[in-house]
């Protein structure tokens, strides 16, 4: 039996994942790994980057969960700081660039993983290209950023977008003492989350001494004499002034070469892949930021660019590759972020979903502590479900609060994933003693609410049938 | 219509939540309820009482959530100080005791609600009744015990029993300066846990700089020559002297009244209940410490103290009396504590527990952070799974860590409770961001491992069957 050749396009989480855990099942007697990365580092956390640009995480280093030392020592043949440029799907082959030299040379693989990650999203309006505006998304980009805003010469910066990475970036401006704008085309911001959730997030930033500027979006960026962003014009005609612009409007899958390629994408943008991580085209896999994943509520393919999706899904790639059997079986939206000392974490369906999606729904909250009233430290916490009409399956569940309040989330998303009723839910046997929750946890709180609005909603269908 | 007469025996969590969801769905003039309580204070937090004498909680006010006033002013006919001293189930009727004036008489009922509790377990030997040897279990306890402590004549404290009550009440009086001792005949403490996980506990114990004598219980108490306990001796013969003794045993149910009238016990000695809570004698219902509940892996029926299920089973009496429907589904033994700045938490079964149900099963665990490890304030947790064998079925779950570690107990137990396997929930879409988790969270890594042992348990069987 000839050894066979399995080529990786992305060092991060999902790539990586994907040649440690085919490693791991696979001696290199059996199966040689070349992976290819066109950055400085593998395997690091790019959810950290904001916390790095903050001054909470010392350094680069603290980032990165595995060197390329450490991928080497494993058996993986790492090319660092090389970009894979062309892939052939029918002669399995692909075209590398090394960026330090400029040369070119092919590869031939039997099997493929694309893991390449996504790219910040960048307006195509003036001046978003400028210098001074920048994307977050690899480490490269934090050392630029943090090397401007070492350089002294910033003193006002506009964030534009008022999502996760938009919120997480301006906070860390704000920590470093700077006079922070976000911009967000949405009211209030953190568009995933119901309008209700949004505007306690929209509080705490502001309180945190954080301008918003909501409901009107960045229309173009204005450049000075040399060239450099300058100031950011909304679509209503206000102008920000910035020394510094940047992008926190999400990411978008990084296709561009499996296009190319002709490996098929879905609606949503990203590389289709089936459940076990195959693309549509024989040999090639796909996992990470850069493909669709299937919600298991909605029914739909979307893009979900988080690392610990990417992680689940390389070892998927990992095990099918390395013989074994592994399916990834869906996500239903969990998120979670810290804003200021605010913690806001949302699984399932929001309202708009719900609606998308075709369901009939009530909502209830409740206002309650994470720790018994009379504990110390006890903080404020809501929880907002929805629940099915009729049925009363728990469909979605956002939550705000401080601290200790939004991990709760996972034992709804848990509840979801198990496609648990609210009715179910509120009999759950969930931890208790005083320093942990009041004796009905904030969690089964809300089940209880929305069960008795599932009810009372029957009740008034009943009724309004009976004329 | 006549007017039905609801009784119930005993004004803290069980009963009064029983009360009121019955006044909520039945009026006043469909529904009298009269509610007998032999204290001084109704629906309180006993669970609350270690942290109000050790001063994080400040006044016994702080643990009352609902006043006598209040529950009066909702239509409840609320007898104070009144202890119920027998009961005629044939008859219908209750024989009451003002405890106050000493006056006796009887009441009668169509239904009875009996929801008395729980009393501290107290060594039948010699000297555990003598004057300084104190029960903790309702709010007088915790007003005795803390004038003994703010007497000042206090300097040492023995307690009896290394469980959840016997280590909060450690702390507590730790936290007052006192020296303190714990007694316990098993080594390590909480036997309700695995003993690898006990072994932390006991660490986080002495490292605080209380004295733990282990694996050699209380024998007896000394008494000095006015009456009063001064020392207590272990079996294996040593005295330790005390100025004061706690018993911190547990309890056990407070079922001698309905013993007296016949109300069918269980073998756990608790009280036997159906689903909705109804006793084996018509018209008697049961909540709260003093009934057995079915736990939902084991299939035994086992009595549970614990204010969370006292208030859910509450719920169900209420709900059924008031014309409604509903059930209790039994317990998984999920239980949480804080000793010390040490976070321990259990849903499931014990690695005993799982043995005697006739279970077979691998263990795996995990040591891991709270948050992501380069994130500022991410403490340390171990998680530990067991999981059956083959079927990979999450059996139980045991967690020990620092600051937010405790609370993700919650997963395991929604997980357990959906009879998922531990191959399931390595997939759950679980919440990630730096603050709150590493990118795989220490709960999904647990059952990765678990799901690893699983598989290799699988191999080995099968390598051993073909000799």
């Amino acid at each position: 039996m000839s050894r066979e050749r399995l080529v990786v396009i992305g060092g991060d989480a999902a790539g990586m994942s994907a040649a440690s855990q085919a490693r791991k099942r696979r001696g290199v007697d059996d199966l040689e790994i070349v992976a290819f990365e066109r950055g400085r580092a593998t395997s690091y956390s790019a959810c950290g980057i904001p916390y790095w640009i903050s001054g909470a995480v010392d350094s680069e280093q603290d980032l990165i969960a595995r060197t390329p030392e450490q991928h080497r020592a494993n058996g993986i043949d790492l090319r660092m700081r090389t970009e894979v440029v062309g892939i052939d799907t029918a002669t399995r082959r692909v075209s590398a660039r090394d960026l330090e030299t400029g040369r070119e040379y092919d590869e031939a693989y039997d099997q493929l993983v694309y893991a390449t990650g996504s790219v910040p999203m960048r307006p195509r309006a003036e001046g978003f290209d400028a210098p001074g505006v920048y994307g977050v998304q690899v480490l490269d980009d934090g050392v630029q950023l943090i090397a401007e805003l070492d350089s002294g010469r910033v003193e006002r910066v506009v964030v534009v977008g008022g999502g996760y990475i938009g919120l997480e970036l301006a906070e860390a401006c704000q920590v470093r003492g700077l006079d922070v704008t976000v911009v967000d085309r949405s009211a209030p911001p953190l568009g995933t989350f119901d309008p209700d959730i949004g505007a306690f997030v929209a509080d705490a930033v502001t309180d945190m001494g954080i301008a918003l500027v909501l409901g009107d979006g960045a229309a173009k960026v204005e450049t000075g004499p040399d060239g450099r962003a300058v100031a950011v014009h909304t679509q209503s005609g206000r102008r920000l002034p910035a020394d510094l612009v940047v992008l926190g409007l999400g990411v978008r899958p990084n296709v561009a070469l499996a296009e190319a390629a002709g490996i098929p994408l879905g609606a949503s943008g990203g590389i289709t892949v089936d459940n076990r991580m195959r693309t549509l085209v024989d040999g090639v896999w796909a996992a990470g930021d850069c493909v669709e994943s299937w919600h298991r509520l909605s029914g739909q393919r979307m893009v979900v660019a988080l690392g610990t999706h990417a992680n689940k899904q390389g070892r998927v790639v990992g095990i099918n590759l390395g013989g074994g059997y592994a399916t990834f079986p869906g996500v239903i939206g969990t998120a979670v972020t810290k804003v200021c000392d605010l913690e806001v974490a949302r699984t399932g369906l929001s309202e708009a979903e719900a609606e998308a999606a075709g369901y009939c729904f009530v909502t209830a909250h409740v206002d309650s502590t994470t720790r018994a009233g009379y504990f110390p430290g006890a903080k404020p916490i809501r929880v907002k479900l929805l629940a099915e009409k009729r049925s009363g399956t728990l469909l979605g569940a956002q939550i705000v609060g401080r601290d200790g309040a939004a991990k709760r989330i996972d034992v709804l998303a848990t509840a979801i994933w198990n496609e648990m009723s609210v009715d179910e839910v509120l009999s759950l046997d969930l931890s208790y003693a005083p320093p942990f929750a009041p004796v009905w946890d904030p969690v089964l709180i809300a089940a209880r609410k929305a069960f008795e609005a599932v009810e009372a909603d029957v009740r008034r269908d009943l009724r309004s049938a009976r004329g």
